[in-house]
């Protein structure tokens, strides 16, 4: 079974939504196994509509369409699917129904157009709709089938998970299982020539590289039977992947940098606080977006300010006249004053030129100190630079102080 | 002038990432008056990528592409419009030589395979890249025009700000201008009621609004032989808006809630410090997204656990005790902590339960209270219920910290 998507609506051709459900709609396909090779746009045109549904029928055995199911003229989904699969359409009584008692029950006069939302093509299966008014529908026919959802993303993912998602398990005899491997210390040129052979040999499971924000996600993605066979085919290609770049590794599938950084944190029982100041506050916003990070993170102190990292973080003022802000040794000691101020056993600090101001030829916009002070060892300051915008440098700032954090916490303990 | 654009990549087809891109190209050809009836997506797959590129060639005169540019193999594009466009690729030695300087700056080995970014359509024009690697190119060849981007977000936007908005335009003999007009403290479909009258009675310039987190855009948009006469048609639609909703308007174009709450504190002579408990930093990370916030954004606490809230920020321990970390008791002592530590004018605090756990009967999640502590007046916090999930919740206290500021920063000066 091969799948084809089309999202229906001006609205998405004008750019005034984003398609929200094409991604939402695109994993679900793939969690069931069943390949999506194109999806289509189209706005509320019946022509152009009815070319693009003859183009997925020609190229795919299962369409899932979303949009232009509501009341008014130019929703025109319904029609468009009943006549590209040559049937008729009617009303349905028990749809008519529904409708009637949604706008009774919020008081509001039913105007005649509504009942529009009551005509479905002869044969289809109606698909329920909790949140809104328009029910969906699937229909089969010459060995296609169509499902026919709304647009609205609120109606769309409970009408999936509650009715359309079991269909598909039916159908599809297939399970698709995917495993994303997360690196970072490495660009993804760098990684792919590092892992060229095992992508090459590959073609069940797949192996492709995305990059990310200062790091590269390699996704290994197996077809088969059920999903312990689909696992007899990627564990032995991760392994290989493992052999040749885990000393890059960080995470699996939807683990983040900041999540293995507070595992290893509680795993050693260690409390952590920051120290910022070209970020401004963004790694401790990292680090807090783990739920439940209180139990490691006490917080810590964003000194944007030369006078907050003297009075606050006791940075000497010999130190920053001496080497300024953004230094080795302004870093250092702001990593000591975070953890002086907050008691935590790790501190760690982050001081930079973030542009695009503020460059000079000896510190030029780019470059950053991470300081790490941790208690029986001498602080560490690191000297960075990075390339980008400001945006793009604050955020590589928190990331590299992250794949820091994860270097020092993997260290074998001395104690 | 037709469009049609295609978005390359087999993570899109997946559902890993939402194609932001197609809704602001979209906005973009919207505005420029170039129709756009069919949109496509296909993965990195030549076969498929050729008979969409010929499909769309077709049945359009411009192509806009956007992904599948990187270094790796499954970076098709350019080698698949080039073929489309029955053209060989070259190496261009000025991309060669970016790349060459992008790497050598950044201190990391080139890569063989890198190369490949260098290589274009013979006749391309290439389009810089301010914030990237790979170089974008426009391919015009018998009356067909392909404009071919990368796929991150943050290279597409410049890429079409800096070159392809005026490529565009010259083409066209068009003018296009916009103007954004930026308000909080007002949903959508409120804004949209209040302003009804003026969207639906006008057709240039165009009046669409566009629902943001926690605030709504209107864009008004001319299409004119020149700029002068595009801002003639602006203006007056302008005024007639800020008449009716001039009191939720707080900026306009690119400026932000932090650009304005900066330029108000600057204005006044003031500084600002935060204490930020579950937003964990991100509210001082947004107000030093702004370049020169140090002229007025002294720093803050990130007072994570209650013992920085005590230890540092001076919350006492009977506050904490009586009315516990989420309550207007704390989220005031919060607020006059951070003025008292940091010596800044202005305090403001955020205290909250973000979720998923954490929530009680009681306080549940989403329950937020923010602090504001100013001199010579009585300090105030506000009592806020935010739903969502827990980086929606966290940014849309961030998103009301920043509007309370600037309410407070409005208020006639007593001195």
């Amino acid at each position: 079974m091969r799948a084809e998507m089309l999202s229906i609506g001006t609205e998405l051709l004008l750019g005034q939504i984003v398609d929200t459900n094409a991604s939402y709609i695109a994993q679900r396909l793939a969690e069931a196994g069943i390949p999506l090779y194109f999806k289509d746009t189209v706005g509320d045109n019946p022509a152009r509509l009815a070319q693009t549904l003859r183009l997925a029928l020609s190229r795919a055995d299962l369409l899932i369409c979303t949009g232009g199911m509501g009341p008014t003229e130019d929703d025109i989904t319904s029609a468009g699917v009943a006549e590209a699969f040559g049937v008729p359409l009617e009303l349905r009584e028990e749809a008519k129904a529904t409708l009637e008692a949604f706008f009774l029950a919020r008081g509001r006069p039913m105007t005649p157009n509504q009942f529009k939302q009551a005509m479905y093509p002869v044969g289809a299966t109606l698909i329920p709709n909790p949140t809104g008014t328009a029910q969906g529908f699937i229909l089969e026919r010459d060995g296609k089938t169509a499902i026919v959802l709304p647009g609205p993303p609120n109606e769309v993912y409970p009408m999936w998970r509650e009715t359309v998602a079991e269909y598909l398990r039916t159908r599809s005899g297939m399970t698709i299982v995917s495993r994303t491997l997360r690196f970072c210390g490495i660009g993804e040129g760098a990684l792919e020539e590092e892992l060229k052979a095992i992508i090459h040999a590959q073609d069940n499971p797949t192996v492709a590289p995305y990059a990310k924000l200062a790091e590269v996600h390699i996704r290994v993605t197996a077809r088969a039977a059920d999903e312990a066979e689909a696992w007899r085919l990627i564990d032995p290609v991760v392994a290989r992947i493992r052999e040749r770049a885990g000393q890059y590794l960080y995470g699996v599938d939807e683990e983040t940098l900041e999540e293995v950084v507070g595992r290893l944190l509680r795993a050693r029982g260690l409390t952590l606080a920051v120290a910022e100041s070209c970020t401004g506050g963004l790694l401790g916003g990292r680090l807090t977006n783990i739920p439940g990070s209180s139990d490691y993170f006490l917080g810590g102190i964003i000194s944007y300010s030369n006078a907050v990292k003297e009075a606050v973080l006791g940075v000497p003022a010999a130190t920053l006249a001496a080497h300024g802000a953004v230094s080795a040794e302004t870093a250092g000691a702001m990593a000591e004053g975070a953890r002086r101020v907050t008691g935590a056993d790790i501190g760690v600090s982050v001081t930079g030129v973030a542009g695009p101001g503020g460059g000079t030829a000896e510190k030029p916009v780019g470059l950053a100190y991470l300081g790490l002070a941790v208690a029986d060892r001498p602080t560490q300051a690191v000297r960075l630079t990075f390339w980008g915008d400001r945006p793009t440098i604050r955020a590589r700032c928190v990331q590299e102080a992250l794949v820091r954090l994860r270097t020092l916490l993997l260290e074998p303990t001395h104690e």
